[in-house]
């Protein structure tokens, strides 16, 4: 693709119970192997960063899921030790389907997010997602 | 950079002035050559996006401006010919500087948006920061 070089784009979601327990995914692979991080990943190119949420929800846990807004957008060049890796982050209600880990995500579930090691940056993530 | 390819990383600065004026740069490149447009431009590797707008208002307007919040991530696949060109819109407060024309913009000025040719979603954008 013509252009320079930028970070790459990637997306996150945070699906709250109404419970107030989040919907997370247990990593198998590095980095943070074994940690729980948001449902997330790569945006595609010609996918916009709301489908991008969507699709990478419903891959990695099973439950489709409506975006409802945009929490942030997180680019610290270190919060990824892949590479410059920037996160649009969004907010999300569950709407249908069945919870299942799928592709890349060992296991899915609604978790008391402070009771779990968060990968990456996913604790400031959830904790401005829920404050707002 | 490890990962696969994603859409390119850009940011827009919305800089009102306190007449409800917009600061704008005249294009006098392809896209849109000669159409009005909001500083911006590409995010390098190893910077936030906020650094990236600042930088991008300053080379661009020659004023310096503190980024108050973000917009919007704006990131329909054809909202830029060049390519699938994802942009975090912020916007910002002129600080220090003079008013002038740097690298790839021909003119910059604070004029009423609604009386001027906008490039790409700039109207949009503009419309969405200053009804927040």
């Amino acid at each position: 693709m013509a252009g320079p070089e930028t970070p790459k784009l990637m997306v996150d979601v945070i699906v709250p119970s109404e419970e107030g327990h989040v919907l997370l995914i247990r990593r198998d692979t590095d980095p943070y192997e074994g940690y729980c991080a948001l449902p997330g990943g790569f945006v595609e190119v010609g996918e916009t960063v709301e489908a991008a949420a969507a699709r990478e929800a419903e891959e990695e846990t099973g439950l489709k899921v409506e975006i409802e807004r945009l929490v942030g957008v997180y680019s610290d060049p270190d919060r990824d030790p892949r590479g410059h890796n920037v996160s649009c982050a969004f907010l999300a209600r569950a709407q249908e389907g069945e919870l299942s880990a799928a592709t890349d995500a060992a296991e899915a579930s609604f978790l008391d997010s402070s009771e779990v090691e968060l990968a990456f940056d996913h604790e400031k993530i959830i904790a401005d997602a829920l404050a707002s």
